[in-house]
């Protein structure tokens, strides 16, 4: 059995124990509440459907970790549909802080909603989660349900790290890869990912070894994962050709090869410095970057990160179809082919 | 031993567990955020100190609830400033939701750092709760903690439930005090005071009886305060003499005697259609109110409220000096004497 078959039975289980979960607040007086949600989640509103739904990475990790440590995975939904509700809280109120109109094409729960009801639906989310972990209740003995708890919460603790140090780059010129992008990026991108594969082990009945091994390869799964996106959001065919405007050179975004670029006293930092960038310099600069040797570092970065990721998964040593899938699905997200 | 020497031994004790919990945040990268929570929590900053720290109340209940099932509450320090986490993550995201400049008397989180950063705190200070509950480990069975998150994660959806009805509360006109008020003041007030109670109880060893009735007696504190506060906010000394501008028919609030009064066709309910009131017209239209009988019916409720609340506290049966210190406790909230 492939990826694509395990997805196929797992994750429309996903999406009926979210719609579980996100059911308690389908109830007198808070049904408009219980509407922003499930809007969010893709489920209802305008251009509800699989595209605006997203593709359920994170839940998927975690049935597929639990399922490769030989445990039915099914008895784990609600701590993957535990996951993907901290994911989502995350976007909605990240729409907010980030100002911005659209998510998975669709507008923003603020922009429907105005900001106080986008930032209490958020909170909505967050709750809910932690609810979905309580509900692991009779399957599993408590001890492993509070682990699974304060794992999940020393995860939020960090995408909240990840957060503030987000939001503060916005203000601050100075920044390098080693103190500021890779704690950021620990936090916002790889701290959940990592989370998920360690869920999926603790439920899978794994020993604390492998339970550290999962959970590591999560973690530069998300690292590798973040580079990466840092390389096609300058040099993807994408923003290279037709869609410039959203080059992370325009949008200014303070990405992996950008902080490289200004670290280097060169003609990439000197333009950098005098304003924005205008979507027509976007090719010149992309090859100016790469001239600096960016290009290269960047790819090679990546590349590195996908080998960590891939080493700590096979020691890990992930049995049977899930485990040949967790291979798969890393490859998939890396852009190798599997 | 009173309800001032309990205090004064079990308030100190909160203030360092809380400040051992925000001190997670206390690292390399994030020392700012740390000091977003440490200045909201009334601990830095410019007017730092007690008056800046709020009363403490909810976990006060939680510790005397628990001494008052004979049970030691040191052990319980953790679940106390869970709750006071959760009220004050509260705080900051209503700070925002309400545009509020002010909180006890020193510029809001969101007016010191923005509003991203403000979110991202509140949701920083909702983590640090659920980790504090975590923190109960090696004190209490798993099943018990379990059975503290679960209460806590239902009370804060019903947290959510009460300020979406608030934040809806802003653009409707036909609201009342049966389907809007109660619903909006359970989630929004009474919730946590309920949970409180209920999680001292769990924590002091009481059975299901008992935990249901700390639980009611929390409910209907809250519900008094509330109705009790918007008594004030028409017809408090402050309000009617000196400070106009900050009574509740100045501000617009929808609080129990002008929904009650909008529910009726007479002299207030018309002038309030109007539009905005002034402060010179204060003492004027609280005396209609009063005239129309709506001042009677809310003291009476009021003290109905507290009345259910004093007799429920009687049913839990509470033991020793922590037992009279929670009575002593609900007079004073409540403006009876002792």
């Amino acid at each position: 059995m492939s990826l694509k078959e395990l997805s196929e039975s797992m994750l429309p289980a996903v999406e009926a124990e979210l719609q579980r979960v996100v059911a308690r607040l389908d109830a007198p007086y808070t049904q408009v509440y219980h509407e922003m949600l499930t809007y969010h989640m893709g489920w209802t509103g305008e251009g509800a459907g699989p595209e605006a739904q997203g593709k359920r990475i994170r839940p998927l990790l975690v049935l597929l970790a639990c399922a490769a440590c030989g445990a039915d995975w099914q008895s784990a939904l609600p701590a993957a549909a535990a996951v993907e509700l901290i994911h989502n809280f995350s976007l909605v109120h990240d729409d907010i802080q980030d100002n911005s109109d659209l998510r998975r094409g669709r507008p923003t729960v603020w922009k429907q909603w105005g900001m106080p009801q986008a930032i209490n639906a958020g909170d909505g989310l967050f709750v809910l989660a932690h609810l979905a972990v309580t509900d692991l209740e009779g399957k599993y003995p408590a001890e492993t349900i509070l682990k699974v708890a304060k794992t999940l919460d020393e995860t939020c603790l960090n995408l909240t790290r990840g957060q503030f140090l987000d939001i503060s780059f916005e203000n601050q010129s100075d920044l390098t890869v080693e103190e500021d992008y890779w704690p950021m990026v620990a936090g916002k991108t790889a701290a959940l990912l990592a989370a998920c594969c360690q869920i999926g082990a603790i439920l899978g009945g794994a020993d604390e070894a492998a339970q550290d091994s999962y959970r590591a390869f999560g973690q530069y799964l998300g690292l590798a994962f973040q580079v990466q996106d840092d390389y096609l959001g300058i040099w993807g065919d994408s923003v290279l050709t037709g869609k410039s405007a959203e080059s992370d050179l325009v949008t200014g975004k303070k990405s992996f090869p950008v902080l490289i670029g200004l670290s280097m006293d060169k003609p990439f930092a000197k333009r950098w410095a005098e304003g924005p960038v205008r979507p027509e310099e976007v090719p010149a600069l992309a090859g100016e970057l790469a001239a600096e040797g960016i290009k290269l570092l960047t790819q090679q970065t990546a590349d590195g990160m996908t080998d960590l990721a891939l080493t700590t998964l096979r020691t890990a040593d992930p049995q049977g179809e899930a485990g040949e899938a967790l291979f798969e699905l890393a490859q998939k997200l890396l852009g190798r082919p599997a």
